[in-house]
């Protein structure tokens, strides 16, 4: 950011921090209210409880509510349920739908009727319209406050009602018309509105090539749309095409931000928005991935424990257990990351399930080649045993091979069978590989022990 | 998508097609001037090199520049030089100057100066302007086609200004005040602008309270702010205040989605874009990293090897290598994903590095003791052996301890130390944590050996 910038809002924050001390109600109005809203809840969100309670009773529920909006998804309940229960409605009333929509979600049920009673019954019923939307489809992040014109208006009477809707709409970019039966037929954005002369009929300028989602479609195939044709807004029907909501960008932002971690965190097996709990939450929420692959690992161990008799045998062939086994669980990773991403994007869907397995094979065989060549180079020189270098090499080869498929393959068919391919997670991932590596590794020292003695 | 656009996308593609068949130029332009730029991109990848060639003698340059700007990124360079020059330098030219120099950027220089030289000089002159600011920049996804007021004006003359400019402009729903030196003073959303009456001056109805970056500003840092602000564009200015140009969403979602799969990437240890190449590339892509944490796997072999004797007494300690390896590799993982996201998102920033560092210490204190006690019990039945149990249980209790510590510390280490904290990156924190497990394993074995026999 600025210098310029950051330095002001130093300077203004301070005038804040002073006017709340002196209990200046004018003061801080005044200097709260000329700041971004994103701002206004950063310095909210860092006062103590008593300081929060002079906030409330200095701002009306409107003010209120543009900042309870930028305050961060997870708290924003925590300060609602802390204010009395009329002005924590009238707050509610004030947001946009959708926002208020995701908080309530976070609250009991019991909470969320006593503040639905108490709101202005239009307020509450848009709400209660969008409460019952599946959570991450576009029902669920869509709002309600858009401008809607009917083909048979004119370019200024769209005008006049545009200026009128405004305040409360959350674009006025994109202007959405609909036929008499409330059926979406098209848009105009503002700047053909602007550009249009006032005499024409809605029905002549309007743009008919309408790009929509349905309320039941998945927020990341929304967002990934929304990326691709450059909207800053996107309409929401229903089956029979009428319209029910838009989905503007800046939700969409955040549902990019949202799948991006989910991804991220499911390939590291734990929740990496952990960032801000305490020790022990973090250690509950990363415990039950731990415990897992702890059982897996003993399956790996009864594995090797089925060759304690080669082990005794040439006890030099542990020393590369760690090795082989990293290697199929990093190529593992590797392929796997590649076919999760490529199902997100939807890149894979295009190529279809066996090309894509195909080029992996190649892949594999490739990778595998090289490191096995190479590894086995290495050990003939370090160690000087010929046929030691050469099985592990082998092992090597095979191993990579086997787990670059394996990674591409286990997402696909997950991604087939309609469950998240994401889940199929690295550490996962890296476990199977390592119980097939290290099978293939041994059984192949055994069936050639005698070289090996 | 809704059902009813895609059965209607799909009738249009075929209409176009036909078009193409029959050589009928008329009926082309109708059809494929219809749809949306992304649908028309989509079309015009799918053709062959024949019928793009007819597709150019179509198309005017200033109608193939949409086109050619949905394309994907990596591929927009190879359509370009397929066009006789003439053409793709009127292309440029009219495509949004920021797209322009993103694809510039892809070719070599030789062949940027001759676009540039023969295109109109106005557009040329914008193009080099943006072409030597550093990648990943503001500057460099910054466009210079943004609506500029001076304070002084009316907010009649503003609209006449606007509509003017609209055409070229890539946002007219922030125009942004600058003062008689040109220096950025402000903003007023399209929205207020139609709001405001006609005869005020600029001055009197201009926001103030603008938050702008600075032309060398991190892209993702940027991302970041928009999100926060909820913002649709972002003016850039130098050190001195002068307005050099505007960031708009568009350009943004851009920046997320591969700032998303770069950090994705990184912990993968693999460019996971690679989607769409042959084997061969995506192999050599593969392959830096394999062959690193080949020889870093290597080292934990040679330190397994220091144990041979310990070893060769004790095979069985050999089954639950693997185990440990593991466990300390996912738990390292995990640790450096929430220290990742922590830097990426800011929040770790806030504070600050002993407090993080703590909090991680607690967590892998408190998941080493609950893996190590559950792994002791396990190991109790299923072999009978109470001190083996004990041995792994204790190794997997501090390996877990010293590998959280880690798979934070390193991240946070770079990040003082200007590093992208990402290529700290999932397979190698897991290689590292390997060799710091093995040691404590194997060297716990060896001292308390009298108790194993």
């Amino acid at each position: 950011m600025n210098n310029v910038t950051i330095n002001a809002r130093e300077k203004i924050n301070d005038a804040i921090e002073a006017a709340l001390i002196n209990e200046d109600i004018n003061q801080f109005r005044d200097e709260f209210l000329k700041i971004h809203p994103y701002d206004q809840s950063e310095f909210f969100e860092a006062q103590t409880e008593e300081v929060r309670y002079l906030i409330y009773s200095y701002l009306s529920p409107e003010e209120m509510a543009d900042v309870i909006e930028h305050v961060e998804r997870e708290k924003q309940s925590d300060f609602i349920v802390e204010m009395n229960p009329t002005y924590a409605a009238q707050v509610l009333a004030n947001m946009a739908t959708d926002d208020a929509v995701d908080l309530l979600n976070d609250l009991d049920k019991n909470k969320v009727a006593s503040y639905l009673t108490i709101m202005p019954e239009d307020e509450a019923d848009e709400i209660k319209d969008l409460l019952h939307y599946e959570e991450k489809t576009a029902g669920s992040i869509m709002t309600t406050e858009f401008v809607v014109v009917n083909t048979h208006m004119t370019v200024k009477e769209a005008m006049r009602h545009l200026r009128k809707a405004a305040p409360d709409a959350e674009t006025i970019y994109y202007i959405y018309v609909v036929n008499d039966d409330q059926q979406l037929i098209g848009v105009i954005s503002l700047r053909d509105l602007i550009i249009a002369e006032g005499d024409l009929t809605i029905d002549e300028v309007v743009n008919r090539q309408i790009v929509s989602v349905s309320v039941g479609d998945d927020q990341e195939d929304i967002a990934r749309m929304m990326r691709d044709y450059d909207f800053l807004a996107l309409p929401v029907v229903d089956f029979q095409n009428h319209l029910l909501g838009i989905i503007t960008v800046d939700d969409i932002m955040d549902v990019m931000d949202e799948e991006a971690s989910d991804d991220y965190s499911k390939l590291a097996g734990v929740d990496v928005d952990d960032v801000d709990q305490n020790p022990i939450t973090a250690a509950k929420k990363r415990l039950p991935w731990l415990i897992i692959l702890l059982i897996l690992g003993l399956f790996t161990a009864s594995i090797i424990a089925r060759f304690e008799e080669t082990l005794e045998q040439v006890a030099l062939l542990a020393i590369f257990i760690p090795l082989i086994a990293g290697m199929a669980g990093n190529t593992g990773t590797q392929s796997l990351a590649v076919a999760v991403r490529g199902i997100a994007t939807g890149e894979f869907q295009k190529h279809g399930i066996v090309k894509t397995i195909m080029r992996e094979s190649i892949t594999g065989m490739i990778t595998g080649i090289t490191c096995g060549l190479a590894i086995w180079l290495i050990i003939f020189i370090w160690q000087g045993t010929m046929f030691l270098g050469f099985l592990v090499g082998l092992s090597i080869a095979i191993t990579l091979f086997v787990a670059t498929i394996s990674g591409a393959l286990v997402p696909l068919l997950m991604n087939r069978l309609n469950i998240d391919p994401a889940v199929a997670s690295g550490p996962f991932i890296t476990t199977i590989n390592d119980i097939i590596s290290i099978t293939i590794y041994f059984g192949m020292a055994t069936m050639f022990m005698q070289f090996l003695l």
